[in-house]
């Protein structure tokens, strides 16, 4: 049995534990397990964006572009979440969202090798990931019919993990996965998946958006070739805040070996280092306003247009807080409360028919926990009004998005309680909570 | 001779003036007229994103998307932009930045029609819509050497307006023109533009990033098939603020009319309509995860990843004054800025060896009026130190970029003071303006 002064004594032992204070607690007192969506508010956010309002906006105006560190601000960002993902600092940049950054990387590491035209996907990835490799696929093979061609695109798809093995040969370019399943939370095994990948010479790109900022990463370590993910929920950048996107030094700087051609002004001789969307961001010389496009050095060269100042700013917040946590301590606490949560639902939450819907073990699950139950929506709203916000996805899953930074151990205890009384009045019956189930 | 009488007078006859109040001025009481970089900011947009952060981040996190108007306010936000560019309410969403947008509209024209290939450019258009164009080019072709084939990309540069009916065969299928150009303020006639490519079969899509929120615009009475543009310029959404693009209803659900062969998993039978960057905010049914894409009808299908919410609730401060402006007397208060700066830098900055780079006719001018002398650099940097801000293009551009909204007749008439103090002191040749002058 679990009690509550086991949850207390964790948080004694938890290391992050004053972290906890740079994070503003909702002002309604609920506890907040839905960092999968929305994750919490670094303390000092609106304090830096009304500095940014007042001396960068209202006063510098044009002037803040070179007074300030707005250009520089996706590199700067992406220096400051490398090391919680295991990647160099020069790997990362912030930019655009995950779905447009998708698009850029699946295209750009797809166009690097196109004796390999077949893209892997899974039907059950987050599908704005597959609406992107649709995309990819019907734009370039366009009407001419060179669907598998070389030079074409091929969506291959795969059912589940087990069959990743038997759809990769030599026509495979790129693998597309999340790392962690939006619903179940059901983790890749990274390393063992990018072997497995590049044996085949395939590369893999990787959605971490339901990982980054929650579990353990080790990108480099890992072999990761690219990556993108969400800036909004684990990694705390407040809602709809840019994305990230990741590529292996390896691939970052790459050319094609042979030439396309003699180089003219619509056509240069190589034109495989480029990004999918080439921007004045991303230009060699972004103030030299040269009407041909030369790539940026690095990881740089996927920025597109103006950075999002304003967004970036809300960032900041987060990342002067990622400055100081190490990555393994990060996962450290993630898998306590991880481990913890599932420990306390079998105990209080199991009696009232509640199962764990994601994996058992904890290498295997991602920044969320899937428990299930046929109530699933109807107790997702009870629970807010007990102040405890999860949330739903159809048909009956109950999602606890972890946020290792703003989150104790303590506060799982109380959710669980929570949790227990509703299932235990059978509160969660009442009709009004049934509109907002469907 | 113009005085300053003269000045006060105008701004006593303008119907706009009352808006001015609606606008921050800057607290060190400098003159912004750069309005063709970082317009001004709207007074209650602190209030608005304090509020944002308290009630939506801090308190809502993941229940925000459903309790306010977050996924809606792409669509809610071109509704509000519609009429001051003459389109109609469901012409136009908030996405992403100007480059992404152009390369996201310059595909999917492209794609519409692959018997086609040709994309018109002009050399001197802003250096980001040329990478788009020719990150489109060789995404598309490939190694393929489909360079001008059907179903591939063939850019085909112009030099000068003159030169575009020249350019125009069966063959075009898009012309790409920034409706203004960034240094000279020229502005191509929009309505004959269309006209000419139309007659020739080809569609035109237009960047307005130097034009909306300043000048008259009439997107469906001039009969423009696409445009995007900034929303930190003359729209006051804040440094790096979302862009918009817009689709005439006549191209918004357009399908190729011959199927493409039998639909399967990763080809369905008609792609033309979709969308160059597919992702769920396009999608018919967001959150109905399927795996497959169907886009959403008209031209939200254009929106890819989740809306920026804090960039996009700082656009609201100006969304909110737009809805009170005539589109008509916008365009007559800009007019009567932009003429007046001409006179008034005609009779004071002229002596000095000022000339106006800008066409001399309101009507071929866009946002910003570009003003040459040979000490440009240094004279915009002695300009700053005497509270006025204008912006410098090399090698010898001052550009004076007129925000309609928040400047006041009275303000050119101190701005141009202030430069003729600079100009007839010699303030402008000292060495310590040189180094930014570069």
């Amino acid at each position: 049995m679990i009690t509550l002064q086991d949850c207390r004594a964790l948080d004694a032992r938890d290391a992050l534990a004053p972290l906890r204070q740079r994070f503003e607690p909702s002002s309604t007192g609920a506890i907040h397990l839905d960092g999968n969506s929305v994750g919490p508010m670094p303390r000092d956010v609106p304090e830096r964006l009304q500095r940014l309002l007042c001396e960068g906006w209202r006063d510098a105006r044009r002037r803040g572009w070179s007074r300030f560190d707005w250009l520089d601000k996706p590199r700067l960002l992406g220096r400051d979440l490398a090391p919680l993902i295991g990647a160099g600092p020069d790997d990362v940049v912030f930019a655009d969202s995950t779905s447009i950054n998708v698009f850029k990387l699946l295209a750009h590491a797809w166009r690097q090798r196109p004796e390999r035209p077949v893209v892997v996907v899974e039907r059950g990835n987050f599908p704005s990931d597959l609406y992107a490799a649709q995309g990819l696929a019907h734009l370039v093979n366009g009407v001419t019919g060179m669907n598998g061609a070389p030079g074409g695109v091929e969506l291959r798809w795969i059912d589940a993990p087990e069959d990743l093995a038997a759809a990769l040969d030599t026509r495979v370019g790129v693998v597309l996965l999340s790392h962690v399943d939006y619903r179940s939370s059901r983790r890749w095994n990274m390393a063992a998946t990018n072997a497995l990948a590049h044996a085949a010479g395939a590369r893999v790109l990787w959605d971490l958006s339901h990982a980054a900022g929650a579990i353990h990463i080790a990108l480099r370590d890992d072999d990761a070739d690219y990556a993108v993910g969400c800036g909004y929920k684990y990694l705390c950048g407040g809602p709809g805040a840019p994305a990230w996107l990741y590529v292996h030094p390896k691939w970052r700087d790459e050319r094609m070996a042979r030439a396309e051609g003699p180089a003219t002004d619509s056509a240069p001789s190589d034109v495989t280092g480029w990004p999918a969307v080439p921007g004045w961001m991303g230009h060699a010389d972004t103030f030299g306003f040269d009407p041909l496009y030369t790539p940026h050095p690095g990881v740089q060269r996927h920025l597109s247009g103006t950075p999002p100042v304003i967004a970036l700013e809300a960032m900041s917040g987060a990342a002067a807080v990622w400055r100081e946590v190490d990555a393994q301590a990060l996962g450290a606490k993630h898998r306590s409360l991880s481990e913890l949560a599932v420990a306390l639902v079998a105990q209080r939450g199991a009696p009232f028919g509640m199962t764990l819907g994601s994996p058992a073990a904890y290498d295997e699950r991602g920044g969320h926990i899937s428990f299930s139950h046929e109530g699933a929506g109807r107790i997702v709203e009870a629970l807010v009004e007990r102040g405890v916000v999860t949330s739903f996805r159809h048909p009956n899953a109950i999602r606890f998005g972890l946020s290792p930074l703003a989150l104790s151990h303590e506060d799982l205890w109380w959710a669980v309680d929570r949790l227990h009384d509703v299932l235990a009045s059978g509160l969660w019956r009442e009709e009004r909570f049934a509109k907002s189930a469907v």
